[in-house]
């Protein structure tokens, strides 16, 4: 707990955590950007047409279209799990189902969200890393104009993907294109998208609306914002009514202002780039620091802000005394290690560090 | 438009909007208190479990039970349909339905949303004011047992209402005395709740907790907040599982730490009822400006922050060139006039100027 | 009971009911018809192909176009409930809205079927007599293109009503041009439309197909039938994917030959119309014979197969002793007496005289 | 087509199929056992109280009791995938999902009935034989209390599985035991229920109630009844309000006697356990008359009424120009050869000659 000083005076609140310390559980465990939370304030202050109809949302629109293209179209929405259940509802008739990678966030961690808000059924692959191919689809995309089956008429994909690595801008478009010949449409869940762009180090239209993707869920919050995600429409021809979806949804802020000033404050110059592009950085860093620790074996291509590896359960579980982190499987041992816009170098030196000490002890 | 001067440094994004100027179109035109603000930037910085496993969060708990008792527990979420959507999902199994006026929020205002994410059938019975009694809900609370029929064991009443009326703690208690009598249990759409607080002068828990309320919506962005609502179980007795019913509903903020610490800012001293309180009373000061004029008539109660006027529909549609406001209802030429917490005294004098010298042309 | 005289050999099941006795409760009470078994028997033997694609499903078509012209789709599901549900949901997205009478079977007797199996909304409408107007549509029908509002973009009426009353040919054009010209699209809930058709003197296509219906839930039960019911599409341009919504609905039979058979039997010669004629011509002796008995008022227009009518409560419960049928209003004490394809003159007559009796002894 | 003399008089109906065809696509291809048939004409006839307050579904408890034992409710519905979903609806809370095998028919054959008419999440398991083992639901069953996971509350088992294969009665029991030691319910798809007791030689109790099973899908259509399937709550301190999800679920027959005769004529005395022995006998039958047959592999064990082989391709699709029967899997060329009651010795046998005839060919 930090000093009585650090409380502001004119709030009856308190501040009540110490705000040195970070971990590598979740680059949601991050707080809000200092840039970021400077345009909540500037958005503040006398009235604004609420639930869109605001300047700062309508501004908006110019700012997803300067990095989608002219057709795009943003619908700023609360969170990953809502932007997903909209976008879904927006690609799918009453029978629909979507093909995903068993790993994805909408099948494994929105608590059925899918399933229960909107009956959408979920048609898994199981994959190495996380990414759907066109012959992984094809093990679900089957069965078109029978009625016994959920008609798998969407495939969503993850940039990046949960499990940490990156589709390239081709192997989107392969997905896409395959998709489409089959009469699906392509979402795609952009929790982490900023974090495949620095990685790529592409603009990124050249991976979404250059590539085929119909519908994306963007990610404000793991950016750096407060809170806020859009479900961004960039194929008009084929995703309608998200309004009324995003409604209906429970996914509609009334003062909406606030969600789409923190995009604007993202996405206008590059602090979107910069906040990505730092945490891949170092979780890059993290990876060369505990490459020659001897027992620690990163078990995934590190392409985003994530590091998976296997070491010792209980050389895990002590680190985990001065360290968030979680396992990913409980069963292997394997472990997460997430990092975020604000992670510092020295956050990682010194993790690295007590992760080869405790090796040691190992 | 306000000054360059007026952008701050340190965010691309830009101010869009002239922060003096103020409506009565509702309460979600308005922006953040400052105090609110100055909570939200107390809770930034370094790391914090997310999903409600913050500090933040867990002294929640101790801020909503001084309002509400011992036994209270809050969950916050994003808005209104969220927190009404979760909250009747709790108190109703698969084949319930929910007694409510007909001019309640979730049967006009939410797209649907109880009944497309959760299959929630809504029995409406007309009302003079937006208030049930025992004897309206009568109307539709019968049929236990008999299969054809969606069974009615919930109520769900507004405080304040959809109408700016206000029910009084023994009206509340009379309704849930009624309805659990009959084995229904009692959800509050509390959007308004600091609002009734401070007409009817009693503790929040007078008219909750104490009056037999299981379940409550309580309201954070009509009264100062950036964002959010709590979903507020009053009787864990006979009510469950509100994490599982959040988080498929889309209703888990990953940064949880930044709504409830806004709730910190309003109910641990008295901003919450500061703030309700003076939208009151400047709805009461523009009642007052407006009744002498002719041609005006205040059609309902003023006992929150609305009026209700019926004037020449040609006088509303010329004022609304200069103020914003809604028709309330388009065949009679009803109009709401809102105000929110940040309406001033000359806001109302201003407006009422206004109505008089329209009228005057007339 | 019977003699055991009465039980066929060849099965192990037993009569377990008197088959003389018949009541005044439901025309679902009534078995089935003579022909109709006549047929099912017909279709039974060797292998067809389930789930539809049988020799009597394929000819159902033709026999429905006969009735219904060229263009109508016919598919059979099981019951009343499903043939709605699939109805509505063919005709809503998911934001969608149904208009209807607040006595509609949709609404007060399906156990929330429409809102639990699809998200439905139904925006009830009071009526007089159970008959929707575009007046009363109207009353509902507003708010397209408000995203707060579930969209109202059908409008569902019963023939005849649950009332007993019958829409004219003009009345139900009227409704079909007005719900048109407002982007609506029109159910009609024919659970029992022969007896409508019967009242009305007029082939089934004409206050259906030729008024503008765009589907319909063609009733088989009520009108002599084991068990079946048919969606049947009249307006293929605007109504699409019923094989889909019916498999997901849990409506798909799959040894379907059965249910189809039934359809041809009722609906190939004018067996369907004498069923409903003749219990048209019941109700109708009924309300003759009871109009001029002192204390019983016959209290709504008899224009299908029931007789609503008003007369002393201990009359009625003396009365239920010996003859079932339901109080209608528990309220007013107003009863339902419904008659079917298989009451007789002199059960009419010996009801009649009983309720004579009754209200003598009153 | 068979000669105009077998069509009787007495209906407008038409025979319009060739009696003496059967072939080996499905159980369903099959029409009504004549001893069912005569049970339909046994209970017609006068008027039965509607919605299964009938004399027949009265009886029709005891009829299951004797099977189940003294605690079993029985609901009759429409067909099997209501039966499941109605079932899982029972067992499984709002936020609930169930462990089934990625072949279980309501995962693969329901058009996503369970998700989109309840939310139900489904979490598949991959299995050899059909079959789900302790270890196997474990992949599934695990985080309990975790609100991101739709939590794993109940487990789906076929018997006899949608492979052919057959639990054991200890099979079954261990995985109830398995399951509900970690409060999972278990619900069993008993399509073919009959043929699962012919094969193991048990009474239907010992696999069922007295393995623990909580609630069954107990299968009327594909053991010779025209229509009909039961929800049987063989647990009815876990299972409740069947009656309400019946309903609300379109599940719900108004003549529902001619549902429980059917039931009556196949569970008195032996003939569902004729039927299923019959058809059980006709498979192996089969599979004798095949296994020497070189090209033919017989790929899955034969324990129910299926029989799955591996033959050259275009054989097959020669021999589909006699027979019908279905590719199982379009990848390999496996098919499924189904026999059914029907089925007679002279079928298996010309059929196999048939077999014999084009792999000769060959």
């Amino acid at each position: 707990m930090t000093a009585a000083a650090d409380t502001p005076t004119g709030t009856d609140a308190r501040r009540r955590h110490d705000t040195t310390v970070r971990g590598f559980a979740s680059d949601n465990y991050a707080g809000v950007h200092p840039e970021v939370l400077a345009a909540i304030a500037l958005a503040n202050g006398g009235h604004q047409v609420a639930y869109g109809a605001d300047d700062y949302t309508l501004h908006l629109q110019d700012v997803f279209r300067a990095h989608f293209g002219d057709r795009a179209e943003a619908f700023p929405v609360f969170n990953g799990t809502g932007a997903n259940v909209v976008s879904l509802q927006a690609l799918l008739p009453r029978w629909g189902a979507v093909v995903a990678a068993e790993t994805a966030h909408i099948n494994v961690d929105e608590c059925g969200a899918p399933e229960k808000m909107a009956g959408i059924k979920i048609l898994t692959v199981p994959t190495p890393d996380g990414k759907l191919t066109a012959e992984l689809i094809d093990l679900q995309a089957r069965g078109w104009g029978d009625e016994h089956r959920a008609q798998p008429l969407a495939v969503s994909i993850t940039q990046s993907t949960e499990l940490g690595t990156c589709y390239t801008a081709e192997e989107v478009a392969e997905i896409c294109e395959h998709a489409h010949e089959r009469g699906m449409l392509v979402h795609m869940d952009g929790s982490r998208i900023a974090n495949a762009a620095a990685t790529l180090g592409l603009p990124l239209r050249a991976f979404t609306t250059d590539a085929g993707v119909d519908i994306l869920s963007f990610g404000g919050t793991k950016n750096g914002m407060l809170l806020g995600e859009a479900v961004v429409v960039l194929n008009p021809d084929a995703v309608h009514n998200i309004l009324f979806l995003r409604k209906m949804s429970a996914q509609l802020a009334s003062k909406m202002r606030f969600i789409s000033v923190q995009f604007e404050a993202l996405l206008t110059g590059d602090l979107w780039l910069r906040n990505a592009g730092h945490a891949n950085a170092m979780a890059r860093r993290l990876e060369s620091a505990v490459r020659d620790i001897d027992g620690v074996e990163v078990v995934r291509p590190v392409q985003a802000n994530a590091v998976f590896a296997l070491l010792p359960r209980e050389v895990s579980e002590r680190l985990q005394k001065n360290y968030r982190f979680y396992f990913w499987n409980e069963l292997t041992g394997e472990v997460r290690w997430m990092v975020s816009f604000d992670t510092s170098e020295s956050d990682i030196d010194a993790f690295a560090a007590a992760i080869a000490e405790e090796m040691h002890k190992h």
